[in-house]
């Protein structure tokens, strides 16, 4: 029976990756890179390691166009680490410690109900009878003394902002990406669990502009802490090693496209043979 | 050239797994235990990754002789997280808000100036010089109405606790264990990065006397929140999915005996051996 058991999952994350990247981190996970040990018994001190950290850093930063002016961080915690990273670090930037929050769908209504343990927090549009769209732009509220704005595309929901949100000046906190970064200011803070786009659970993305750092509330977990994370080089403790899958994921990448469009396109391409030749499971 | 560079890392953490515990997950990095998909590609709400978590789990439970009163959870953020996560947790379970610390090195001063954020903190002994000792604990002045009395092993200091100590009572908060763990009422929680021990970086174990739970301070990040964890099996969020490293590794072990101190004997037992046939690598 040549016939091999594939199982696909079509989830937004834990997402598919690259078969070239597993058979790579497959390859070398008894001897990394030439190293002659594992990734997973490697010291994070070592020179080898603070190589893996910095050329993914170079790597996302070419690939997604990521200015100077803004830190890369690979950090613990998923996305519902930011849920309070985020208020905890940003909240704070003036003094009214206020925070709109666009709630179009469980992941930003999780956000927001996070948030408000360290501040005010204003769903900026009329309540939402359910999570389908994005609520007119022109119904919004804005409050010119929020320290941010957040909204995130939702992946339970699968409602997606196809545009930048307009915050008339205010800091912008989003996993809404358009291309290259500079060209919208207003952009303070992007996060990412990398499980969804470019690599394997472990590592949270957090793409921050250097001057919105420093000013986290006191009751700040330092390990949330960005200003700390980022004099450390993101070392500041002990990371979760095998996010170097990540690096391979770029490596394997070109022509700034992320893996997810990537996979997804790839998927779209050839679901009918998949369904045809592979034993699908649900999950 | 038969001789092939095999690199040891002596350090605390991330330290060294078994041969056959890296053999195995490097078979069946593609295909994680006949799924038919990686464990990195895995969904966390899957079937087949609840029976990883649940066996990890038990064998955890059986290994360190953990009574049903205590709830175990597998974290994210490391000790270091941990240094947050247990004032935020316990440091309510008192109206005082006050916590003793027995600062004997690094580790336990990190956590004491990271708990001072959210209560008051006590330093229960005479200032040491230098951290080569444990304090007679004729010297020590316990706080009675203290929330917890915390206390680690130093790995970079090297200093080790060889008694569980006498807390008059209170909580304790420690990584400094006794088997089994009935014997010893008085501890409240157990904490370890798996890195040192059982596993790879990416998960913490946290041993939590269930009566303790549900007082987390408002402050609390949701991820960090025990109750919350333990109330979603730890899957609140998207967890590293390469901790299952940790099972193969339990899995491994017989006799109630960690990997850790079984790799520590292993080397000393080798280590003329190693020094003389490998090409030792320094980090």
């Amino acid at each position: 029976n040549m016939e091999k058991k594939q199982t696909i999952n079509f989830g937004a994350g834990p997402a598919k990756l690259p078969q070239s990247v597993l058979l790579q981190a497959q390859k070398e996970l008894l001897d990394c890179s030439g190293t002659g040990i594992s990734i997973l018994e490697m010291s994070h001190r070592s020179s080898d390691f603070s190589k893996i950290i910095n050329t993914t850093e170079n790597l996302l930063r070419e690939l997604l166009n990521v200015p100077e002016s803004y830190k890369i961080l690979f950090l613990q915690g998923g996305g519902s680490g930011q849920f309070s990273g985020v208020p905890l670090n940003l909240i704070g930037l003036k003094e009214d410690r206020c925070a709109d929050y666009l709630v179009t769908g469980t992941w930003s209504a999780k956000a927001a109900k996070e948030a408000e343990k360290y501040g005010k927090v204003k769903v900026i549009h009329p309540k939402l009878d359910s999570y389908t769209k994005i609520p007119d732009s022109s119904t919004w509220s804005l409050n010119p003394s929020a320290s941010y704005v957040y909204c995130c595309n939702e992946t339970v929901h699968g409602v997606e902002f196809n545009f930048i949100p307009d915050t008339k000046g205010v800091v912008l906190v989003s996993d809404v990406i358009q291309l290259p970064l500079q060209a919208s200011r207003c952009f303070g803070l992007i996060f990412a669990g990398a499980q969804k786009n470019v690599g394997c659970a472990g590592v949270t993305v957090v793409i921050v502009r250097e001057d919105l750092m420093g000013k986290a509330l006191k009751e700040c977990p330092i390990i949330l802490d960005y200003q700390v994370q980022a004099g450390n080089n993101s070392l500041y403790n002990t990371p979760p090693c095998f996010r170097y899958v990540m690096l391979l994921n770029l490596h394997d990448q070109t022509g700034g496209t992320t893996t997810f469009i990537k996979n997804l396109y790839e998927l779209l391409d050839n679901i009918k043979d998949y369904y045809a030749a592979l034993h699908l499971k649900k999950f």
